[in-house]
This record gives structure tokens, sequence and C-alpha cells, in this order.
């Protein structure tokens, strides 16, 4: 028996989980069968040329109606439509995987996890990067010791998108649609690796700015207030006595997709960037310089999945791992998805980034008691 | 109505294909549709256990069965596999994509491209690389003009796969069955780029060495020869008076998929390498360097049919564009596939290398009258 | 009629600028004459053996002796030595390069201000990588409006001499002979180039580390506990609305010499790391990615005083150039030099990142009424 | 008592190796002091200058007179103009630095061979890359065996000097003043690293191309005919069984001075290029990919004599070393310098690359009886 899936959500996001729906069986057959069901949108129109693309049966523009019909909801949209579709899909029993982060709020952030909790149904939040095979071989090697203790972290996730002033205004730009700024956006993905690699964050100094303060509308010349950050920046401590220092810009000129971490321990170091995330740089302090791997072998993490060593996958493949963990976890296997308990605490640490920022005050980020 | 499509070969290269063809309804929808209705191969249960993973209806043991039922034949065994199955399907009219090169001799791919000519049904040879995105943007920069007339082509493909002397004799070691060592395998790859991007090549001098000479049986612990080149290095002219070196080896220690070329002219030069291959570096002679370039905007080649600028594709998105373009040629659409003509026209140099280092001399390249 | 110089210190930078000295003649040949001397240090079998290989002509052990006898005083001392011979030799009007950090504490540095401002001697601080050619073309690309508006500042500096907890204590783990940990070694060297490539900085938020908070001593095997930070980290605000982060670490593992600043402007950007000193990487709006420049040509800075294009300067080419600005500043040319003023400024931003951390808060930075 | 030393030519050569001189006494005290008397050149005003700036006592128009006057001779003008005065140099056992190639003809070489055979002096050819650091670590891993048994040589000297059509003609374009064109200028430092590296080589297949067949004269706009190459290829064999491409070019667009080798063996490889003079790129096959190490530590060849680990040196400093292994040789030690006779088995393998292009046939290298 199938799995009923539905989306809310068929632009970017939706076309990258059907398809790595679609490429499930041919690649990790043994991944429990999912049925693309039902695509929730507004516009109906694109919403029934989306479906037909991307293979679900029918669609519908009422999300409470899609919850009814599913096993699996994927809560797709804007930051701010993510917590009332998920916590009636949990109440359901509705399992739930939702794009980071995990709310526009960190209020609406704890309500969904309160009903990840109370719910039986599996809830994870999509923070792809952790599928990303030479970041899976970078936490293997810091969890044999390889790195030693590690002393510096130091993530970064800068691009260009709206570099040109000229750019268009978009929901991300609106505070009250996004919740926050680059710092929700390419910033929980940093912090969601950081902690993910070398633990927990105990606390953060922030500082937000808004360099184009300003958009034009994208159906008119009207200008539009940007009331989110465009570059984030922050130093942190790790409950281990690491430091770190994150950024992330959505203005940052001549960067593509420069999602890239580097952890410096006492005995070795990894470095890592999106932009060739078929690579890992690695040192070890038994050597001189660092060394470059490219994570395509039968014996790295998804590598047999694959093609043969030397041919590379691209960023589409980390989605599908994504779903494959996802999946998994649904039928009761593996442990590898990302929590919405988690994704809260990464919340939690964008949020005490922007209150450090407010204040002007290094902040302890707050823990459940 | 779809096409019946069978595939001779299940390994690496018949899941290249079958995913291919599973990709492209929702990233090139307008492509022909296809139905995978037999795969071919020897052994009974593991062509079983290939065709229910990639989607097959049913399958044989018997090629001449398998041309029987298709409208189009993807011929991916052995080199010396290619000759009869292509020709047989080719006189019924059924389309073939057979992969490279040609054929194991230049005899047989002469012998196949007649059949192609008196056929009325499409005739491609997969050089896949001609479908990677910074590629195809090279070739349109140099047909621009941008790179002003030719001087010099680097063209290498260098791997690692035997480097080691104890990884196991395969058919590739074997002339009889590959008919070339790397200068057919890797060398045709290089070869065909090298024509498609800068013209006609009208002499070679080639050095072919074995360096190890045996290697031991899969299965046992015998030795077998090596009886081909497993390092190939050639200079050679174009027809437009630049030159060109070429190098391939497969005991490339340190060497992945180094698949690379650099192109240099009087007005600027660029270069690729497949290891980083959303990447096309670029020189302009009014600027001072190279210049690194993410090829992955929608304006780029195939770029709108996947991800935001900045999400990477993958090596098999070749082999989805190759698909494409295949289809599109079946549909009397597009000029994208690489003809057997000129698959022959790469064999006769293949070929002129290894004659011209067995007579230790330069040799022109033969032509039709 | 030559310059008499002194020098204090005859290690390292001792013999970097004995160096320097003794190379302007043929490549800065009009530069100011100098007669190197008298060497000024304690041991005095190993001052004889410098003053030998450096080109003195007589030593010293008393400073106050040298700069009665000299025209020019190089402080090349431990940063607590800095104040007294310079403040001395200012009040003489004798003329002082004084390496860098400008004191090791705030109080001296203004001390040594004061002085500066009263002698009619040059004083300049020793902030050498002002003068690596690319740092300098960076600037001029800055200055002409290349980048745009600058809005975001990346700059570390990491190194790896003290990685191993077993490297030896020396007197920089000394807060009270260094004054400072990595914050005023490195971090002195970041914050200088990014006020002079960007401007004012307005306030900061700093972070710092003592990962290894014991070191054996160099002469037997008891431990000396480590009074400064080995890690610092800082973000800051620019008077123009910049934003910027600031690392520098001397526990590094991987990282010989990374002295990197990236500057990203809205219309373009550049970056440097002193690996490559002979590199700079531009990006401009109106192309696609990084373009790799080397900065050896006739028409760079400095650039007709060495080799032809594409031959590389190292390293202590910046102490030449810096020695040749600091020489024709006593001639009264050129602009050249970091004056006291300027490094009291940077002093001041150290300073304060550092009570910044001790107070967990973003802190202004302080400037002269 | 001093070597005195006198220079046929003052350019930058002439200045590269003054600049050795003066820098030796500091860094290399033990080298025998050498006294910069008398420098040659035509223009009389000119070498007033240069012997002024480069340090020497006097100047002559006349190198006959100037043999008659030093112990050492560096011989540093055009190629057709260092057989003559090499020679008679030898024959009053005037010690030899000769710049290379060894002479602009095979016969002239071969003379000058025979005179430094009977001459007691020391003859030594400036292959200065020898001198890299980077290269002689190569050298000490290939000896120690790191790499195993050499496979597969690659190297390359692309240069853009005359890449523009429109740069003025020089001597180098006219055959008889040159005797060769880039096969003699960069090919033969390629082939002397190929060799000192890995061995001797047995035959080559050169493939030579004048792309720029005329270029202005400097002084007017007459056209003048270039009758040297601007491109060479060749592939080679070497004794070992390893075989190898080399290429040059100086109107490689994009390329500043890349002068880069790659050597590949069965247990790893090592690559470098001069653009990044103080890197090299190691592989083992114990690890996975090329490990980027500075070759600037104390243990690395020269790395003591300058400045404490990651603080680079420059091109310069190749020449540096260069004259400290010849003036050693003169005294008796060390082996450090590139014979005449080896000189001449590089200029062998350049001739014999020039004949195999003419005869288009691959031709063995001749060697001594």
């Amino acid at each position: 028996m199938s799995l009923r899936v539905g989306f809310i959500g068929y632009g970017f996001m939706g076309q990258a989980h059907a398809n790595a729906l679609a490429r499930l069986p041919m690649f990790f057959p043994e991944a429990p069968d999912t049925d693309r069901h039902v695509l929730c949108g507004r516009n109906e129109e694109r919403v029934a040329a989306a479906a037909d693309r991307f293979g679900f049966t029918h669609t519908t523009d009422d999300w409470e109606t899609l919850v009814d019909e599913v096993d699996v909801l994927y809560n797709l949209g804007p930051n701010d439509l993510h917590a009332e579709p998920t916590i009636a899909a949990l109440k359901q029993d509705v399992h739930v995987l939702c794009e980071k982060p995990l709310a526009a709020s960190l209020e609406n952030a704890e309500r969904m996890v309160t009903a990840a909790r109370e719910s039986d149904a599996v809830a994870a939040c999509a923070f792809n990067y952790r599928y990303v095979p030479a970041l899976r071989l970078a936490k293997e090697l810091i969890e044999q010791g390889t790195l030693g203790e590690i002393r510096h972290v130091r993530g970064q996730y800068l691009v260009d998108w709206q570099a040109d002033p000229k750019h268009p205004w978009v929901w991300r730009n609106n505070v009250e649609r996004a919740g926050y700024g680059q710092v929700g956006d390419v910033g929980s993905h940093t912090i969601d690796l950081a902690r993910w690699l070398v633990g927990e964050i105990t606390d953060v100094s922030g500082r937000l700015a808004t360099l184009v303060d300003e958009r034009p509308a994208a159906d008119d010349e009207s200008a539009r207030p940007v009331t989110t950050d465009d570059i984030y920046l922050a130093t942190a401590s790790f409950e281990s006595g690491a430091v770190g220092v994150f950024e992330g810009s959505s203005v940052a000129s001549g960067h593509k997709a420069t999602n890239a971490i580097e952890i410096i321990g006492s005995e070795g170091a990894v470095r890592f960037d999106l932009e060739r995330l078929n690579e890992l740089e690695v040192y070890d302090a038994d050597r001189r310089g660092y060394e470059r791997i490219l994570v395509t072998d039968d014996e790295d993490p998804y590598g047999e999945r694959w093609w043969p060593a030397g041919h590379t996958i691209g960023w589409e493949h980390t989605v599908v791992h994504e779903n494959y963990e996802f999946l998994r976890a649904i039928a009761d296997e593996g442990d590898g998805i990302v929590s919405f308990d988690e994704a809260l605490t990464v919340q939690r640490i964008v949020d005490t980034v922007v209150q450090s920022d407010e204040q002007g005050q290094r902040l302890a980020v707050e823990t459940d008691a």
C-alpha cells in the first residue's frame, strides 16, 4: 500500500520534492511506496499544470481538504503558512515534512513542536544539507575523532539573488510573512549544520543589517519597504568550548551559492562549499595541507546508490536523500530526519541572534527546562 | 502513442539511460513519450532484477527478438557488440542510440554508418559530454567569436580506476573486445569534444603505452594480459590552423574524473573539468585572468529546465539532456544528436592515433572522398 | 648623507627590515640612503652575529645609547617594549618605524601618539600588508567606485603555529608582555586593512577564547599558563553602513598564513589571501564570477620596480615597500606610511573588541573628541 | 678574497643575477664572496646606468676584455652570443654561468661542452626552476619512491606575452638569433625539469606551429616575419617506461606564467605551477585526493634560509638559490649545478623535437657513444 502524499506549494521546492519521490523507486527501492495524490495551491490553473507535471492525481485550493485526504503532508509554503496545516495534520496523525525554518515566529514553532510531541506521526523539518554526502562524511570524521577537539566553526551562506537593488520585492523581504530575513532563510541552514556537526550552541552575538531598504514591487514601479535583514552576522560559543562565526547574505555580489562551512579542530579540519558539493577538503594534523576529496566512492554516504566513483551528483540529490530518510522514519527505520525538536532549537538560536542584535548584547540560547 | 524502447545492457549505462527516460516527463515534457519495454541481457536473474528496478515491462536474452519488438534501440553493450544489433535495427528502421565508441573496429564502424545512411531511422552515438551546460556555453562563446581564432586545444581525460595494478582485468583490457584502450574509451570523448568545439582534425601523432601489462582475473588469481593501452597521448592539427594535445589514462593516480578541456584563442580562452561540471572558466583578452562561472542560470543551456541559479546538477543530467535531444531528433526536431557520421570521424581519428603510434609517424586523418 | 639607522630587535623582523634596507638601492634608487648603524639586543653574542649578518656597523645592549646615535629607530621588540624607546626617540626628533600593534596597552599607545604629535620626526607603524600590490590594487578599485557601495567585509588571519598544544609557551602567550592575544597580533592587521580599505569602524562585538590554556615552557617541561586569547572573533559596523566580520587564530590547524580579506559591494567584490599574495580575485557585477588576476604587471602597484609580468614576488617584498614609503616620508614625499594616529585607531578597535567580549556587549569605538 | 664577476647582459636576467649576488651574504653567508666587477653591453649609457644600479665597479663594451678581467663570467646575452664568450672564458679557466638554452645551435652547444670538459673551471647552465623549493621537494619525494613507478609526465609552460598579434617583433622571433622558438625558450625549461625529476628521455614526437607569422617592428610599422615557432607540442618516452607530454606557448591568452608540471606514478603524484611557486600538490595512493602543501617550512629545501613557515618567497629566490649552488660548486662543494653536459642533453631533446616535427616522425634522442 502506497502512502498518499499531499503537497502545499508547487514552486521550486514542490518540484524538488516531487522529483525526489519520483526517483526513489529506482535508486532507493526499499523506501516505502508513495502516491503523489493531491497538490494544493491558490491559483487553480497553475496548480493544475504543476500537478500534471509533478505527477499528482488531483488538486485543491483548500489545505484542510488536503490534510483529510493524505497520509503524508509536505508543507512547502511560505514560513507564515507552516504552523496551521502542520498542526492540523499532526493532530490527525498525518506525517509532516515541513520546509525550514520551522515557522515565522518562535511561538508558532513551539506550537508545532507541541503538536509533534502529541502526535503518533513523524514530523520532520527539511534541512536538506544534512544529506550532502560530503557533509555526512565530515560528520563521520568528526564523530570518529579525526579532527580532535573542535575549536573554530566558520559557516557562511552567501548568495546574490537580491544583490541588485532593482531586484523585485518578494515575500521574503516582509518580516510578517517570513518572520526573519537571511538569519532565518540561510542562517537556519548554517546553524543547523553547525549544531549537527559540532553540538549545542550556548550563546550568540548577532548583528543584522538591511542594506537595501526598499525594492520595486514585482508588478509595478512602486517601492516597497524591506523589513527583514539582508545580511546577518553572528558569533557563537558551543557547549564543547568551540567558538564559531556565522554569516549569511542575499546581497553578496559574486556568490551564487556559497553555502560553506569549515570546522577546525586540534587534530584536523574539514571544509565544504555547496558550489562544489561533491567535494570535501580534509586536513589531518599528520599531513601538511588540506586534501581535496571527491566524495563519490561506493563507500561514501549514499555513494553506492548512485553512479560509479567520479560521477558527480547535484543539488537535487540532497532532497532525494532527505525524502528517503523521511519515508524510512515513517516506516520506523533509521534516525535520519531532523525532528521538530531540533528545528525548534535552530529557530531559538535564530531568534536569539535577532534579539542579541536588537539588544546589543551577547545572549544565552534558552533551552527547555 | 509512446515509443517502445529496448535496451541492450543493464549495467551503469543502462541505469543512466533508464533514469534519463524516467525523468524527461517532469523536466522536458515536450519530449516524445517513451515506454521502457524490453531489457536484454544474458544473465536471466540479473536482467529481471534490473528490469524491475529500471521500469521495463519485460526482458529477453535475445537481441534479435528485442529489435523486432521496439521502435528504439539503446545499444549499451561492450564495443564489440555494437555493430550487429545496431545494423539489424537500422535495417528495420528502428532508431538507435549507441554507446561510444561507435564500434570495436573501424570496419564495423563503417558498416554501421552505411546502415545508418540507408535507414529512415535516427542513429545517434552517445557522446554525452556534449550535453554539459558549461561545454554548450563554451561552444556558444566560440561560435560567437569571443575567443577569436583558436590556437591551442588541450584535452585530457585522466581517471584512476585501474591505477592499482591489482585492479582486476576487465573486458576493456582486451583489445579484441574493446577494440581500443584508453584512446577509444576516454580518448573518443576528448576527440569528439575537440572536433565539436574547434572543427576538423587533419593529422595526428599518437603515442600509446601499456604500463600495467597484466592484471589478476576477477574470479581467481591468475594473471591475464592487458592488450590495450592504458595511457594514450596525441598531438593534432586542426583544419583551422590550431594545434592540440590529447591525453587519456585509466591509471592516473589522483584523478577521479579529470575530463578536462582548455581552448585558447587569440581573443580569449575557456576551460572545463568534469569534476566541477557546473563551472566554466572564461578568459577574455579585455580582462586580466580567468573568470569562474557557475553555469546554472536560466539563460544557460538547459538552465531553465532545472533549478534556480546556484543549484547545481550532476553527471547524470548530461544523459538526460542527451536523451532529450535524441528523442527530439526522432520527432524531427532540433539537431542535437551526434550522428553516426560524426562518430565515424571520431573513430577514424582514434584509429589514426593508434596507427600513428605503431608507425612512429604523423598521419593524416582520412576523410570520405 | 645617509640616515643612520638603529634597530631594537634582531629576530625575524630584524632580518626582514635589514633585508629591506639592503635591497632598496637596486630597486628603489631614489629612496634616501641609509646606513645600518647600530643593532640593539640583550644577548651580546647573538646580537653581534646578527649585526654581522644584517650589515650593522656596531651593537649595543642599551636602547638609550642607540637612540642617541641614530636618525632613525626601528622598534622591533616585543609589544611591551614599544613605548619607552619610541617616545624617547620622538622627543629627540628621531624618526621611528614601530612594529605593530602600536603598544601593549591603550594607555601606552596614547602616550606614543602624543609624542608623535609633538615631534618633528616621522612616526610610522609597520602594518606591512598595506604594501601588498594586490591589496593596493584592491584599494584603487574601491576608490574608483568599481565595487559600488561596500556591504560586507570578511577578514580572517588564521595560522597554525600554535595549533599543537605541545608548542612551547612564548611571550605572546603572556598578556602582560603582549597586551593582547590574537586580537592584537593578527587582528590588528585585519582591522588595519579593513579600515584602510573600507573606512572607519563605529562599533564592534567581540568574542575571545583561549582554547589551549597552558603550554610547556620552552626550556623545561613545566606548564605555563596562557593568559591571552588564541582565537578572537568580532563583528563590526562601518561608518558607511557596511558590516564586517573579523577572525583570527594561532591554533587554526591546516592554515599556514591565511591572511585573507573579502570585500563585497553593490557593484563588485574583491578577495585576497596572503598565501597567494600575487593574486587578487575581482568580481564585477557586469560579469558572472570572480576573475583571478596575477598582480605583477608593470602597471600594478610597485609592478615596474620588480620583474616582468608573471614573475612573482614574496612576503618580504611587502617589507621592502614599507621601508621605501617610510624613508620617502622622512624625505617629505608621498603619504604612504601608517601614522601613529591610525595605529592608535586600530588599537582602540582591538581594545574595544576585548572589552566587548568581557562585557558581553556591542560597544562603540571611541574616537578623539 | 672575492671572486671577480663579470656579466654579459644587463636586462631582466642581469638584474636577477645581480640581485642574487647582492643577497647571498645575508642569507647564505657561507657562499664564496663575490665582487660585481664588470658589466658588458653595447649601449654605453644604459650599461653605465645598469652598472651603477646593479653595483658593478665598471663597464665595458668588449666581452673579450671582460673575460680577461674576471674569475667568473655570467653569460646572459641572446642565445647566439652564448658560445664564443663562454668558450673563451672556459679556455682561460674562468667559471661560467650561462643562460639557457645552452646555445642557438646544437653545434655550438657541443663546442661549449667540449670547452667545458677541457677546462678546470665550473660551467653551469641557468635552469633556475630546479631551485624552486617545491620542485626540490617533489624530487625528494620521487627519489624516496613515494610516487612509485612514474607513469605519466605532463609539462607545460604557457605564457601570453606575445598573445596579441600586435606585440612587437623581438629577437626571439628570429630563428637565426634565438635558434629555436618556444621549444627552446620555455620548452628547454620543461624538458630540463622532466629529465631531472624523472630521468632520461629516449624518443620524442614533436609538433611546432607559428600562429602569428609576422609582427610589427618595435620602431616602425613595418611587418617582420616570425621565423620561430610560437607553440610547440611534444610527446616523449622515458627510459623508465614512463611517457610524457610537453607543451609551450608564448601566445597562450589567459596564462601569465603557467610553468607547470605534473608527475603521476603508481603510488602517488605531484603537481606544481610557477604562478603559485610556494605550493606543491601531493597525492599519495593511501589518501583520496591531492593535498596542497605550502613549501615554506624550515625542513623544506632552502626553508630555513628565509622566513618562518607561511611567509612566501618569490620568483627571484630561485635565482638566488641557483647562484648559491653555482658559487658552492666553484668552491668544490655540493652538486647543485646544471652541468653543460646536462644542458647539452636538454638541447639535443629540443633539437630532436624540431627535427621530429620537420620529418613528421618519432625520433630517438641521440646520446653520446
